[in-house]
């Protein structure tokens, strides 16, 4: 494969964390990222460079933009935390499976050098070959949002209930959740903002939606949780709702935070309850479950992810595919639409 | 032992939980006990009446008795959750190492019926036979702050770093565990509002001593945190303070709530650690100890508590032995003393 010397990218225009709160609306591109040509990078020898196909927007992206993600920015690297394609450099140690040519979904989160451009660098561990029939659509966006949901649904299966609750149960990431928790026999109850996502929701697996922007929340929630005693709480949004979810859940409550859409500050309600009724409050992240997980354990899970993609029972909805070229002027409006995902075509 | 019919105890005026904030101090007992003579009451088959020789008055009475400690009281029963007596009447699936006349500190966490009173009563398994050599004052307050002290520190142990952090460091409890702490080579950080405090638990046993209070608490803070990189924090107090040093703390910190005495909301000032720097925040109770602890730990523990009080390693510092029928009278008084117990005597 020949590899030119240059290649077009979307680089960080900062560096750090974000000095002031923010919310978690993409209200345009210019501020975070400008588009650039720069030096094709060499991989490291753990590392492997990939030709991209597509490169996926997530709602991790879109914080991490912002600097409001838990993790530095770098000025002048490729933002873009996942995405397909090609290898076209293997490093020496990057792992025996990962030859030129293969196709794979990727993760930058360890290697830092984003997917927003016609080349990124990811580390073999981070690497996932892709089985015939699975679409880019879907492969490019394997990793955050698939394998996120399944490994967060095996702590549901290990903690027992058949009810758990999750928060944003729009995303994509809940939605395909709630598919194979509904398969299961489980029951997910998913919080959203709107009404019109209700009827979705119910097709997608949900047990029960409910609105936090309705005036009977509290009381409905109330209900359900009588109803359900869900004890795991899966949370993408923070803030004070997830405060109050928290706080009206049963004993032995483990509210898992795995996302902060809501950048408000965030209250415990009340801490007697950590002491009185044995609640606890943790987090989860994909790089984290990755580096602790058995191998058997992961690979059944990243096997169990394509053949979902390949058979049909999952499918990426897609709200659009913007060109590199044209991704800082059209990707905040493809993104401000609901219910699907966006991507960037190198 | 003959038992009279009617006996003199300390009552809860209030039902449930208090329904507005406030402070843990006591300003006065009237408001949520009254002296009261009420019939001696009568044991369950695996409950013990105990005369009372002597009950103490912990951070967590204080709580209980104003509704702030997340159980609810119940009106018109005796108030005091700990103390130290004799059995007067064994119920036959109590224990059969609970004769009576047999000396026993005990706990009526589970019973609820206080030790503020002539008799009292409490579960077989709330009550600790109480070698010779060990006094009264001891005794009395062997339970809720020695064995919650070991109970922490094993957790301190459990996770391997040397170094920890304590707030309400000027407590009975967190004195206690210092002692044990330093004995066997770890360096405890006590958090304190007033720096007088600091020579004293320099004494008991703290490798730092810092003052919450000082314009210079936040930097101090966070150079002894790089030095020590403790994981564990021991917190009795909750608030804005505990969130700031929770925040401040390394990767993999764990916030262990077992006290709420700042009754403030209580934030979580950078919730992304939790996903990121996988912290978490969980909760202590002693029941539940007790409940989960292999038998032979548990025995092993009381042990240890009880030998350290006989060979003098600890000492319950008294601050007053207030009798029965003086206590609405002078024990607020006497609590607001620092550094030293207050004991009610029937």
């Amino acid at each position: 494969m020949s590899i030119p010397a240059h290649m077009k990218a979307l680089l960080l225009v900062n560096d750090g964390y974000a000095s002031e709160r923010a919310d978690a609306r993409l209200e345009a591109m210019a501020p975070y990222v400008r588009a650039s040509e720069i030096e094709v990078p060499s991989p490291g020898p753990s590392q492997v460079l990939i030709k991209v196909s597509l490169a996926s927007i997530n709602p991790s992206d879109v914080m991490f933009l912002k600097g409001l993600y838990g993790q530095p920015r770098r000025q002048g690297q490729p933002a873009g935390f996942e995405g397909v394609g090609v290898i076209a450099v293997a490093g020496e140690n990057a792992g025996a499976h990962l030859k030129v040519g293969q196709r794979v979904a990727f993760a930058t989160g360890l290697s830092g050098w984003g997917s927003w451009a016609d080349y990124a660098v990811a580390e073999g561990g981070s690497c996932i070959p892709i089985i015939e029939g699975v679409r880019d659509e879907d492969a490019a966006a394997m990793i955050v949002n698939p394998l996120t949901a399944l490994a967060m649904f095996g702590i549901v299966k290990e903690e027992g209930e058949k009810s758990f609750i999750l928060t944003a149960g729009a995303s994509q990431l809940c939605k395909l959740m709630m598919g194979v928790a509904r398969d299961e026999g489980y029951r997910p109850i998913a919080i959203v903002r709107r009404d019109d996502q209700k009827e979705l929701l119910a097709k997608a697996g949900a047990a029960h939606v409910l609105n936090a922007s309705s005036s009977g929340f509290a009381e409905e929630l109330k209900g359900v949780l009588k109803a359900e005693q869900p004890r795991i709480f899966l949370d993408a949004v923070t803030g004070p709702l997830a405060g109050e979810i928290f706080a009206a859940m049963p004993k032995r409550a483990r509210w898992i935070v795995y996302g902060r859409l809501d950048t408000d500050a965030t209250p415990i309600p009340e801490p007697g309850q950590l002491i009185f009724m044995h609640k606890r409050i943790e987090g989860f992240w994909l790089s984290e479950w990755m580096r602790n997980t058995p191998p058997e354990q992961k690979i059944a899970t990243i096997r169990e992810a394509q053949m979902r993609f390949k058979d049909g029972r999952w499918s990426t909805d897609v709200n659009a595919v913007v060109p590199l070229a044209d991704a800082i002027d059209k990707v905040p409006e493809e993104l401000a639409r609901p219910n699907g995902k966006v991507f960037i075509a190198p």
